[in-house]
């Protein structure tokens, strides 16, 4: 999917810049003139289709959202969605690299980060490209609030387990771990699309809460 | 089995000094003459019927092993196996209570505790009771070496789950995480009898390593 060629997708993008934002090397963006309010800001990294950050939009009114991508073909299935969610006030996608969080956010300017189904770069010489890699930590604790969370979901034991390992070597302190996710859906879980396939085929969903300690 | 009488156990057990200490209030033990030697304790709490601490302890002889278990109708079975076992001179079962750790052994004595399907406790008003609630760790950290670790597995996820999040809390540090243990069998794991048990249903075994940060 990731993959296919979609000779339309620049045009389309370009047409919905209300919604979609892309990332430009050395501007930032003003996301409270963005948004045309102060609510806290939560970020998906590795959006996806967008099920999940439009449907957290729709649920909580008074929280922007914020989901990023970095591939054209993906990103173009997130905006069809939002277009047909009649692009809610307080979402947008954002075309770029979470490797650069820190030049599209300033300093403690995020409450969360959503990480779902992030790849799991399986071999241990990708594992710098893992979204929780200490690298990446350390780029969400700049630009999240102090004591800020992240929120991971996973169907990957392996990047599971992996993630636990570094988000402790980190000193992140743990908030919440689910290794059964679905066992006791909590009510307000959103599905993500990996979530809907993966727990279709009865795989268990991890999930953890964990929080920067500075 | 925990609850069927065994009036012959105290007999039993008294005939085996050599192997079956007692723990007795105010009494201290002097490890070092008792294993004749300074080698590193490493301690189960919870040994069970014993076979865990048996197959550490024929597996590696420059470590010494004490198994601790509370109920007398167990450590009989624990007993009668090291007995089978030819009592190796590197392994000791103590019948007493974990709880009290601090009273049995010196601060910084130990090496390692090894906690192997710990009663779950599932009720929340029961958590004290819990041998990874924060008043047992607190026990753990001062009858280890700095830096010491406890190694963990269960099959019980939600004791798991509580466990990382307490650990975490606690300011531990995860050194390894596994959330299917029997999915890439480490060749040195020697298996616990509820072990057995519960891998032979199909269900994860969850296994961690953990460190204080002193
Ligand atoms: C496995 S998919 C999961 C998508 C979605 N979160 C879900 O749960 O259904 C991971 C997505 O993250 C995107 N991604 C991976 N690394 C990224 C990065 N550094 N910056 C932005 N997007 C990234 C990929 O392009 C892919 O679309
Ligand atoms: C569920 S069994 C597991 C036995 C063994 N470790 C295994 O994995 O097969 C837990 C054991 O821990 C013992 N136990 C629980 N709390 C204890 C404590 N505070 N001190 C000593 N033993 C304890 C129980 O009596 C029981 O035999």
């Amino acid at each position: 999917m990731r993959l296919r060629n979609k000779p339309w997708a620049k045009d389309f993008m370009a047409a919905h810049p209300d919604v979609l934002i892309h990332e430009e090397e050395g501007a930032t963006i003003d996301w409270k003139s963005v948004f045309a309010n102060e609510n806290p800001i939560h970020v998906e990294v590795g959006t996806g289709k967008g099920q999940f950050i439009i449907g957290m939009a729709l649920a909580n009114p008074d929280i922007n959202y914020i989901g990023i991508e970095h591939f054209d073909n993906v990103i173009v299935s997130a905006l069809e969605k939002v277009i047909e969610a009649e692009k809610p006030s307080n979402l947008r996608l954002l075309r770029g690299n979470g490797a650069n969080l820190e030049d599209l956010f300033q300093k403690g300017e995020l409450d969360r980060i959503y990480l779902n189904f992030s790849d799991p770069w399986p071999k241990s010489r990708h594992a710098k490209r893992r979204l929780t890699h200490e690298s990446f930590l350390a780029r969400y604790e700049k630009v999240l609030k102090q004591r800020g969370e992240i929120h991971f979901k996973t169907d990957n034991r392996k990047l599971f387990e992996y993630s636990l390992v570094s988000m402790s070597a980190y000193g992140m302190n743990l908030q919440e771990v689910s290794l059964d996710l679905h066992a006791e859906m909590p009510e307000d879980n959103i599905m993500t699309e990996y979530e809907e396939k993966f727990s279709a085929k009865g795989q268990p969903i991890y999930r953890l809460e964990a929080m920067f300690n500075n």
